[in-house]
């Protein structure tokens, strides 16, 4: 099938993909009277009242902005905030159908930063949570960081939702290969939204006691690894630097490769052959996730050696699929109405994915993406660990 | 039936009153593909490339945001944001079940004029139009005006809604009478957001042909007639003492009662009796809106000689209710694909509310507020106007 075509003609015959029912009936006056005025009267006096009763009476505590400003729309760059509606439109159908969540997007005129943030600020009394969506690096960094005050939930889900699945691969994987995290040597390339945040998770840099870190990271970006004495660094590569490269280790992404147990490719397709996985650790792990082309092919890694193999694409063996995070992430915090994502949450995610894939092999160190049972797996056990931190309503 | 305790139980039990539902299945690999990544990427080109593609790919075209600061929520005065949104959510539903219109609450933290202009500035190309809801005036005023160039129709409905029906049930009831509308002579008590937009349609302040200037317009506020003289006018005061009373005529409401063939009131309860009734002239017509008390109960103003009596009341008859309009509106705006409400527009509203009465009769100069058949006529009216009217995609 093409995808893309069939994509396109079934958006234009469904207008979309999500829609807004009444939960109310509204046949008669006494129906109007209580969801509407006079009675709705009461609600509002009641929440005027006391704020945490929005929770109860109103959508508040089931719903969900996914806000974009299209500064970078999959792999497509920087189409604006109206060309990401129908991506933003189907994470909420897909926040409907995996999560019960009621989400809706909220796609921005704006790119400019400091208006993201004011804008977010403004509408976050609409939402018992805040996806944001598509933004770039590194403004996606100061603007998710500027919103944690807000008192519910903000998660951006391109670093998160991307680093926990991908640290629940990685768990999976290494119980195959047999060598355990402590001992793991790992290469991510890409440095953007899902590269930063998985060296932080890989890098334990969120305070959580459950977090192991990984032996060696390095992380490289068009240039090659990022190290501390490296000129030209911004503000979030020095930190990266710092997570994982103290040794100050130069050299490019092939260098970094040199008998590494596995890579991480958050970054572009066609960037690896067979030679850079001869390069790596006996058995290596390859997670190839650029989109829609991995950073190397799954037959040319495996003919290369390649013991466990995942990509971005549903069409391959281990979908690195972000699906299997935020529906039931944000379902958890609602839950148990956290006022934001910790750590523990987070891991508590990764856990609950690793986990549903039951006893990993090669080609299932994942749950399958459209597998339900995931999102209320991972919304337990996220609730569980909202509820111990102490971080909710 | 207590009205606001069993509304207050209703909205406990189904936690508010509108869901998200995805219109696309998502049970497989290849739904997900279609409605989510890869094939999503070519719906997104395609409005990247073509803006006005979003309302054919995305709910844009069926999508409206009722926007409330909650500075003016019903009659209670400034609950802020937060506490106004089961208002806000069941607009949302009356938009679905009678416009089958899907509407989404978006209620803010601000109360800064310029912060929710940016606001809503920066949210506009997510939907297809803006309904503006409980922004106190004179505030209203100008966030509406400041938002005309968006590219899609904004409305502050507590203006242009309650005009528009006010003007409806005034039509048909100045049919029953027999005194057209440039011989009569009207009151309106109240010059706040409703009360301007009353006065902007009576006196033909936009610029439409089919537009019949009311013979005599009054306008008071608390303090009596607004007349150009008067000290301590703000610039909309200023506006509707031009409009109005171009003779400088001063006095306090019973002055201005003096003759008038009709009373508007939507201002506070209780503020008439029968005497004041008794100084009208004779069969007078009696619109009290003031709610959940009318400025004068039905039977008190029936007792007084008023011919025709309508409150904004569901338990009494004609009852002037802005579900009759803004459905409607926002549907034919949205068929047609208008990129702003222009007067041509309300006044094809008004023109098919007063037809969906009927015949009028005393005790109905305006169709049921339940009955679904007006917004379709509504919509129909005013897709019409507005294609003619060229204001559209």
């Amino acid at each position: 099938m093409d995808y893309f075509e069939a994509s396109l003609s079934r958006h234009r015959e469904t207008r979309g993909k999500i829609e807004v029912r009444s939960r109310m009936r509204l046949d008669s006056v006494d129906d109007l009277s209580l969801a509407y005025t006079p009675g709705v009267a009461r609600p509002c006096e009641e929440i005027a009242n006391n704020p945490a009763a929005a929770w109860d009476l109103t959508w508040k505590g089931r719903a969900v902005a996914v806000v974009s400003d299209g500064s970078a729309v999959l792999g497509l760059g920087n189409l604006g905030g109206l060309a990401s509606l129908p991506v933003m439109e189907g994470k909420a159908a897909l926040f409907r159908e995996f999560g019960g969540v009621d989400a809706v997007p909220v796609v921005l005129a704006t790119q400019d930063e400091d208006e993201i943030i004011q804008t977010v600020r403004s509408i976050a009394p609409t939402f018992g949570g805040i996806n944001l969506e598509d933004i770039s690096a590194p403004r996606c960094f100061r603007i998710e960081a500027a919103l944690q005050d807000l008192g519910i939930p903000v998660l951006h889900d391109d670093q998160h939702g991307t680093a926990i699945v991908l640290l629940a691969a990685l768990i999976n994987a290494s119980r195959i290969t047999g060598v355990s995290l402590p001992n793991l040597s790992v290469v991510i390339n890409g440095a953007g939204a899902a590269g930063h945040a998985i060296a932080r998770m890989l890098c334990c840099q969120d305070d959580d006691d459950r977090c192991i870190p990984v032996g060696k990271v390095r992380i490289c970006d068009s240039k090659g690894i990022i190290a501390p004495s490296r000129a030209g660094l911004n503000d979030y590569k020095q930190e990266l630097a710092r997570w994982t490269n103290p040794e100050d280790e130069q050299g490019d992404l092939r260098d970094a490769l040199r008998g590494a147990h596995a890579f991480i490719g958050v970054s572009k397709g066609n960037l690896l052959n067979g030679d850079d996985i001869r390069r790596m650790a006996k058995d290596p792990i390859v997670l190839a996730m650029a989109n829609p082309t991995p950073e190397i092919m799954p037959d040319e890694a495996e003919a290369a050696g390649a013991r466990i193999i995942g990509t971005g694409r549903s069409d391959f063996a281990n979908q690195v699929n972000n699906v299997l995070a935020f529906p039931g992430l944000f379902r958890g915090a609602l839950a148990a109405r956290a006022v934001k994502f910790t750590a523990a949450m987070k891991f508590a995610a990764v856990e609950a994915i690793a986990a549903a894939a039951g006893e990993p092999s090669p080609k299932r160190i994942l749950p399958a993406a459209f597998d339900r049972s995931v999102a209320v797996s991972v919304a337990d056990r996220v609730a569980e660990a909202a509820r111990q931190s102490g971080a909710c309503l």
